[in-house]
């Protein structure tokens, strides 16, 4: 016998481009995947900074707070770890639909995740913005921002990726960034041009 | 020993005023809660018009359809309709943050599920506006839009909320709707002018 509550597909009253058009929007995700200190949070504030500038409406998902909410029921199995990047990237894509630039930083180590987030994007015919932040293991540990490698190394904590925990680099990103010692100035400036190309910043006339 | 990917909290790099303000935004979660078929949906969408034409970013989180995507690993045992309800609530606190009304036309049948959301909304300073779309069980069975009120009398469907399952109808709600016979129109124009007392309108000088 079926349950009642079976979900049923509802057509949304306002359609999306008309949405986007009214209000001068154009949604997208903008997907930073990269080691622990590799500069994804920074990079995303300094985009974030950037639109507002631009008039271009963003919001930074970042995959820390929201483990302070949506996903504060996961842990840090390596399904969990799944399950973290798969909600995170429906609400990026709930995001983009509204006509937001999603901008979410997130280690998310492992490529079939990224690869599901990236379907589903392209299914609801969205723009998902592999970047990869390529600051190299070596970097990050010299940095070591947080403090976190070296307590690893020490044995007092686990599970950080790239150490003692998988991370699988993007093979076909839409762009690698942080690259040899690149800026987050030059970085942010590459990722401004691509969201132009796609049209992001186009929408506001900018 | 602990794992390294516990979540410490990132202060945005563009606080939510700023943002507001920007883009002349002003964001809330507008929550209809009754029984299947009492008309949320048909609200649901009357108000995203109203707001569209308004020019208010507005967007409509149903619940039906967040089941395809980001709750789609979600049943309907009571824990799962809770789980269910608690993503939507945080989803909606993120539209809300951004400058978004989230508009969520949603069953959500148990009172403490919907005071968990009202709790996080308040914690985060965001209006949460609980809507009791009132339109009574016999009017409902009534209409049977979907013909589930006829299955389940009939014993081929279960899980009816209100008829074989519990609803918990709002006892304190910020507003109540579509009782004794209100038309739509009627319950939206009260819904608007409850939204321009909190300022939600004002934002964009209408």
């Amino acid at each position: 016998m079926s349950n009642a509550n079976q979900p049923v597909w509802h057509e949304p009253g306002i359609a999306r481009d008309q949405r986007w058009a009214h209000h001068h929007l154009h949604g997208a995700t903008l997907w930073l995947t990269g080691l622990s200190g590799s500069g994804k949070s920074t990079i995303a504030d300094a985009i974030a900074r950037e639109l507002l500038d631009a008039s271009v409406l963003a919001y930074v998902l970042d995959a820390d707070n929201v483990r302070h909410g949506l996903n504060a029921n996961l842990g840090f199995s390596d399904a969990d770890r799944s399950e973290n990047v798969r909600r995170v990237g429906e609400v990026a894509r709930l995001f983009a639909d509204t006509g937001i630039v999603a901008i979410v930083p997130i280690i998310s180590p492992f490529a079939a995740d990224r690869a599901r987030v990236r379907v589903a994007h392209a299914g609801s015919g969205l723009d998902f913005v592999e970047i990869h932040v390529g600051t190299s293991l070596a970097e990050c540990e010299r940095r070591d921002t947080k403090g976190l490698y070296a307590k690893v190394r020490a044995g007092e904590m686990h599970g950080l990726s790239g150490v003692d925990a998988p991370y699988e680099a993007p093979t076909a990103p839409d762009l690698v960034v942080a690259g040899d010692g690149e800026s987050v100035t030059e970085s942010v400036r590459r990722i401004i041009d691509h969201l132009r190309e796609l049209g992001v910043l186009g929408a506001v006339g900018n």
